[in-house]
């Protein structure tokens, strides 16, 4: 049994070092795997199992709205890349540059795409003629890179795995609706789906996006009290219609420029879904995220029909539509437990002589140890239901402690304290000009904006920073 | 009316030039766009939903053989591409070199994956330690880079989507039997799913894939009698694990080197349809393939109920799970008809105010163009048979064709007459000997050996070129 024991030691505890605690659970979890490549990571079958799961069910709730997924190619000539002068400069610096192609010397030298804004707008400037042409709404899943300097697996990486919408639209509200409607996704997705509450709001103009006119986001809080932005959506307005001369012939027979958003979402997911429910045992996976959701474990398997009948369970799970496994190896039940547990399936069945000869098996819940007696002809409902509460109680218990950790602040001392002591989102009032952002940063230890969230409340009359009048309620945070 | 027959004129007919027939289809049928980028392409929702079917249905028989996706680095550096002799020589003058990460200059260049064999070996070298690790049968969809100089949409471009599985197995045998397994799992999708015929078969030595000892390849012969190699899979051997060290303690104790496959299928398989089934109006989807299996197309859509009948007749064949869509732009009935064949959808259902008077609609095969009378109230299921029927009689005309296009020569001059006068596959006996596949290429313009079949017949006792002991039946041609 020492190596059991050994398994579960090797979790750094969260609140003594929740970095190493993270990097731990990535590792111990067998998410991902290490390369040569400084920056880079591998996604091992269970990661990338979560990365399916969460790519099938966002293509789902895209293609009800109308999205069509293409595929564009993964290099951007330079030129291409300059044409639009904010995004260029946002993006240049951490490019990856391809200069030659098998022997020869490129003429023009290209990068790998760091985002797709660019090829798209010389894609649409070629393929929009008319007002029937539009809209276009689409979709790519693929790679990018970014030449980051510190890299962490999933949360910042120099490539990571994304879906990148961008669309086009004919008229300015049209392109104002759609980057609201892929916002309001997203939060979706993340609420019902990997049960991680989230703020949606509004990008400060410092914190936008290269090249748009307005940035959405939606800013969720991990345990240690720092936000991460899980989604972004981006109104360009017609700035890169018109630095790629994306035109259309209106109905009025006018030329008219196109409006275009963006909106994006990464494999930055799994390391939330970590750090929103993982605790000190491991991963914690909300069941409708988790690739397995039900594990058998048989106890004292060599006895008697232990084995088969466990083997049985687990087909009744699966023929119930729950994604189910059986772990029948020689390793002890003890250390079963502790894997499960570590690779944050939702719940565990064992089953052993005693239970068998009671005709029931004993659930256990991930998320809060409960166990709970089934009959072995109710286990497939049971577990059905089970798995349900888990995923609401998952999402309530993230939600009050995001509200626990969410601070009001409506006097600058009070501002500084909270920021100084208690880790978390702080609601103030801010005047709206980049100075007092910037202030905030530097001298509270990197505190940023994190968005002024769609619904707006009057906090106090003036900015928590300047004394100014406030024009807008902001959600601060440190962030990763 | 003018523009209806446009439409149709402006696909250059195959028996006139098969290469202009085969951009045009590509064109007219929506699949591809145009980019700066020389040998890239944009592939447009109608293409990539033709790949997204290709993806889930493999991903799901992958799935069943117990294979598990994973992601790794698009980049490698150059180095590790050195490692295996073979395979560097295969590609190191195909692929593109990123030198730059950033401002900086890179230390070690690293091109952008044109195959991940070297990246697989390198992680597998850290990941496998124990015969507990084996088998590995990791498989990852991405897309790759190879710095072709003439290119065709599909066909051959200098970035395509693909899957590639590299497993690592612990002895030779089970290696030799995955390989098999997933050319079978190749061959069987073409031939079920995408209804084309295939001839299954080994490789010679001249044709085998940098760094394999055995490849094994899917051939397909295209409308114009060339062949194209639609699905490869290659037995390592212990070559790779040799050169990255990749070993196990084996059940007794002793180190043992590892052996490794590898098989992939790419984008080019949409190549594969139009080229098998297109005809002179355009593409031709097998069922299965098909992102719109059934088209319904109102005619005098204005009069009484017809749009408001029509679009409950899609309705209705939705909800028999059929993926239906309704042509109710103000387009005439004759555009959607030539639009809806071009695009290659396997049925439409035509529904005017006199199919209306009789409860019943006109259902159109596009492949054999036969009409046939349903009631509405039969509509889904008359739909769903002759989609069956469709699908199966695509891939009975594919083989019928392909037969009458392989002819046997027993000859040398039986072999040079057909290789000059008869597209498609010759099967003749060969002694071996790569100097005679140099040779019958060098002079037979361009014919190749596409494979040992699997099935051997003895059609003489010599080589057809040098008459020396026959060792194998090849099937030869020119491929794509």
């Amino acid at each position: 049994m020492a190596s059991d024991k050994k398994f579960v030691e090797e979790i750094t505890s969260m609140e003594e070092d929740f970095a190493q605690w993270y990097t731990d659970v990535v590792k111990k979890a067998d998410l991902t795997g290490y390369t040569q490549l400084k920056g880079f990571m591998v996604i091992k079958p269970a990661g990338y199992a979560i990365w399916e799961n969460i790519q099938n069910e966002l293509d789902r709730r895209f293609k009800e709205t109308g999205v069509e997924n293409v595929y564009l190619p993964c290099l951007i000539p330079e030129g291409l890349l300059q044409k639009e002068k904010d995004h260029v400069e946002g993006f240049a610096p951490e490019v990856a540059w391809v200069t030659h192609g098998g022997a020869q010397e490129l003429e023009e030298r290209m990068c790998v795409r760091p985002t797709s804004e660019t090829l798209f707008s010389d894609f649409y400037s070629r393929d929009v003629h008319s007002y029937r042409d539009l809209p276009k709404v689409y979709n790519q899943w693929c790679s990018v890179l970014r030449w980051e300097k510190t890299t962490r697996p999933f949360l910042r990486s120099r490539e990571f795995l994304w879906q990148e919408g961008h669309t086009v639209h004919a008229t300015a509200g049209e392109a104002q609706e759609r980057t609201e409607q892929m916002l309001n996704v997203y939060a979706d997705f993340a609420e019902e789906f990997l049960a991680i509450p989230v703020v949606r709001g509004q990008k400060t103009e410092k914190e936008k996006f290269a090249g748009a006119i307005a940035t959405y986001t939606i800013e969720a809080l991990m345990h240690d009290g720092k936000a991460l932005q899980c989604g972004t959506s981006h109104n360009f307005g017609d700035g890169f219609a018109k630095a790629f001369e994306i035109r259309y012939v209106s109905k009025d027979n006018t030329l008219e420029y196109c409006h275009q958003t963006s909106w994006g979402m990464t494999t930055r997911m799994i390391g939330a879904i970590i750090m929103v429910h993982g605790d000190n045992s491991g991963l914690k996976l909300p069941p409708r995220v988790a690739p397995v959701q039900a594990m058998v474990i048989p106890i004292q398997q060599k006895k008697g029909n232990v084995l088969e009948k466990a083997r049985e369970l687990m087909e009744t799970l699966r023929k119930a539509g729950i994604r189910a496994k059986i772990d029948d190896t020689d390793k002890s039940p003890g250390f079963k437990f502790s894997e499960q547990e570590m690779r944050g399936i939702p719940v565990r069945l064992e089953v052993g002589p005693k239970d068998l000869e009671k005709g029931q098996c004993v659930i256990v819940r991930r998320d809060t140890r409960e166990k709970i007696t089934a009959a072995l002809d109710d286990a497939a409902s049971v577990v059905k239901e089970t798995l349900e509460t888990i995923q609401n109680d998952m999402f309530e218990n993230a939600k009050a402690r995001m509200e626990s950790m969410t601070y009001t602040a409506t006097t600058k001392e009070a501002f500084c304290e909270i920021a100084e002591t208690k880790p978390g989102f702080i609601r103030s009032m801010w005047c709206g000009e980049r100075s007092c952002e910037d202030e905030i940063k530097d001298q509270l230890g990197g505190v940023t904006s994190r968005c002024m969230p769609f619904h707006q409340e009057h906090l106090s009359d003036t900015c928590i920073w300047c004394g100014r009048p406030a024009k807008a309620m902001v959600y601060w945070g440190k962030a990763y």
